[in-house]
């Protein structure tokens, strides 16, 4: 007999009277009503039993997280919350759950008690639906460039160059950690390590995904990448995983546009495909900011947020004009700013982005051409001589959430910004071929997912997004 | 002024008389016809140059991999290989390629020397088809388990456990690899260390995908995966993807099911998705074999070798069976098998699963239930107390593609199994809280998309299905 999901069974489409389900056991009432979960959706199904005819000892054993087969009739409920409900003709607990030992009770637990239990907050309504939206946004993705002629690139992830400089990286290697080999002069020796040298975990894939642009013109990366940075912070993941595209042909202003009619794709898919999640999760956010003071709280409600996005154009605005907005604006004259903006050059801070976004613009903003000085050596330098061709997108709430430029693509001048930032040719011979062999405009972006989940779901803190978080001091699991 | 891709043009759908395209060049032949690419699909399309009208300076510039701007004409072509061609009426050369520099001339390059030049190598012809079936294949796999109802997991890839013991690892660390910190017993202090204790790179994501598959029903991973073994072969690599689906309340019947449909959907999906570059790679396949033996031939062309898989029911044979018509095989009784299969209990090496597949039952098969001693410590152990519910998928031209259990849901079982496979309970307390809270059957699969790529593009060593192979000695770019 096919078991149907409760997913299923609430829609009530092709679902005949008499059926099999499995789930577990969220709450069980008046020795009476089971709301069960299968996690095929965040609404339980209300399944009725009819405790007079049923043994004792079953009873017993559903407790919250019992795992439960049920037959029984689908049928239009007599109460309120739900408009059917299954009347229970036959129910087996299939697993037991001891509701003294199991650690997630039906009551509120804090976030970072359920990190601790990262193997069971799954099985709460938040990180169901966390997950399931996380889910549902990295098929987007796909969706989206593939849809549009992208191929997906899975670019190395054991990296030999540590080139970039995007951040500290981790070490990977096989040698014997209490015995490695040395060399002459006492040092480590890394040629008798497994790739005959030192490697390093990702840092970005973006650098490989160009020489796969260049030749086959659209690609995307979807993997993981890492930092060693020890920032213990609610937005910093040693392990995180990251989205790039790369577009030979495209120039800024194309990377702008791909951009942001690839937000509002991804947003507009959750929008459609997980509307109970999201309900949920917007409830669950007023909940919570009910007890902050106003200016910590989210800016607008989740979905009216996520339509933000998805409905307004994207402001476009130089890095010189936000400068002088901010100069200008009322939070710098007031000192109310953390960081004072005093002049052209200065790096924005969150705060900063924030103000644009919010309060300025009030909608979404890219800013474009920054000062070459805080950005990779990587992007193209406008004729200025002083601003390079990059761009960031900044959210309400969150601040920066993509990064992108076009790529530098003459030789000469790459080579000398290499120079005079100190990075390697030697290692990057084979990044400079490409500006030898038909080098061409082209363009990208990053996006780190996990901070674009956290918008989604309204979630405040980044270790909460992903299943297992990995940060300074915790690899647990 | 729109820029039109190869395929758009091609394809002659929407596609004005006036275009603007850009690509590379793969050819230019008598002065006047360019093969142009731009990644889009495997075919190119000829650029007609009227050379009398063209400054010299720029014909010179066109040469292999030079990228260049073309506006023109699309129109019926008069020669013979084509529909439609670009008269040409102006070209641009972007950027330049010296063809006394350039490393991949137009003729025939060993594989070895294009791994070389990995970040060229998708320049090809083989490698570019390669690639874009990659990616299709990518796609199918989200598309097939988002369509039905799974969710997709990020297990994590630095992981503070080693008890699967599928493989040797590699380490992840950030001390200091020449003064590393010491404990007072003189060994490397990993307390120290980023995470507070010593850290690999995972090896499977499966354990960690049960805890979900626990609270969301059914879920996937499709993700990097490492094995720090020094095994310079065709068919291993250091770093490769795998795709490990877990299921709820599903056997191992399922499991097959589930197996079984899910391949037939993805290389369905190329049959559909990519004809041009499997017609290319199955020619390519052929032309590459002419100088082979017939015994290292592939079984089948390319094409056919797809439609064996996806027209065909799996035949499902136990390891007893299989283990009998072995033994009773021609070329077991020739001793021409290099490992004689003696008794039950021999582990299968690739020779035996082809044997079954391409000469005994010449379709696919699924073998289930091994002996418990050679598979591991997780999979449900049967009544008979020396099987286990294992499955593997066997493939024409490559054995074994997909390795599968119904795991051991019975906490005491599985505590006794972990026993005497000597694994540490501690490590995994939380994977036996599984099934301490709820526990209940449950089943998964894992392949390695490699291998999967591998079959379906007919190449035959896995360095060349993924865009930069790490493999012993090597981690370049």
């Amino acid at each position: 007999m096919k078991t149907y999901s409760v997913k299923e069974l609430l829609s009530e489409v092709n679902v005949p009277q008499d059926v099999t389900l499995k789930g577990w056991v969220r709450t069980f009432r008046a020795n009476r009503f089971i709301a069960l979960n299968d996690g095929s959706t965040i609404n339980n199904i209300q399944c009725v039993v009819d405790f007079e005819n049923t043994d004792e000892e079953v009873l017993k054993k559903i407790t919250t997280s019992a795992a439960v087969e049920i037959q029984g009739s689908l049928v239009a409920s007599q109460g309120k919350g739900q408009n059917v409900e299954i009347q229970v003709k036959n129910i087996v607990v299939l697993g037991e759950s001891n509701p003294e030992e199991y650690p997630i009770q039906p009551k509120k637990h804090s976030l970072e008690f359920l990190r601790q239990n990262a193997h069971l907050r799954v099985r709460t309504n938040t990180f169901s639906a966390v997950m399931r939206v996380r889910s549902a946004l990295s098929f987007a993705v796909h969706q989206y460039f593939q849809q549009n002629g992208f191929n997906y690139v899975n670019t190395p992830i054991i990296t030999g160059s540590d080139a970039e400089g995007a951040g500290e990286m981790f070490r990977v290697s096989a040698l014997d950690a209490e015995n490695p080999p040395k060399t002459e002069d006492g040092k480590v020796d890394f040629e008798e390590d497994f790739f005959g040298k030192e490697t390093n975990l990702t840092v970005s894939g973006q650098l490989e995904a160009e020489t796969y642009a260049m030749a086959l013109g659209k690609v995307y990366t979807f993997g993981p990448t890492f930092r060693a940075e020890n920032s213990n912070t609610t937005r910093h993941l040693a392990e995180f995983w990251m989205i790039e595209p790369e577009v030979a042909f495209m120039d800024l202003d194309g990377n702008m546009d791909l951009a942001e009619d690839f937000i509002k794709h991804v947003l507009g898919y959750i929008k459609e495909n997980c509307k109970d999640d999201l309900e949920f999760l917007e409830k669950r956010l007023l909940d919570e900011e009910k007890s902050k003071p106003q200016k910590d709280r989210s800016p607008m409600p989740l979905r009216e947020k996520i339509d933000f996005i998805v409905e307004n154009n994207f402001k476009r605005v130089s890095y010189t004009e936000a400068i002088d907005i901010l100069k200008d604006s009322k939070p710098n004259k007031k000192k109310q700013f953390d960081y004072i903006i005093e002049e052209w050059g200065a790096d924005l801070q969150s705060e900063h982005e924030r103000f644009l976004v919010e309060k300025h613009f009030k909608c979404p903003v890219i800013l474009f051409d920054y000062p070459a000085k805080i950005k990779a050596f990587y992007m193209r330098l406008n004729d200025d001589g002083k601003t390079v061709r990059a761009m960031d997108i900044l959210f309400p709430g969150i601040g920066e959430i993509v990064g992108g430029a076009q790529r530098e693509e003459r030789y000469d001048v790459l080579v000398e910004k290499m120079k005079a930032m100190g990075i390697d040719e030697k290692e990057l011979w084979w990044y400079l071929d490409l500006r030898k062999y038909g080098t061409a405009v082209h363009s990208g972006f990053g996006l780190g997912f996990e901070r674009l989940v956290l918008f989604a779901t309204g979630m405040t803190n980044i270790r909460d997004v992903i299943p297992f978080p990995r940060t300074p001091q915790n690899a647990e699991f």
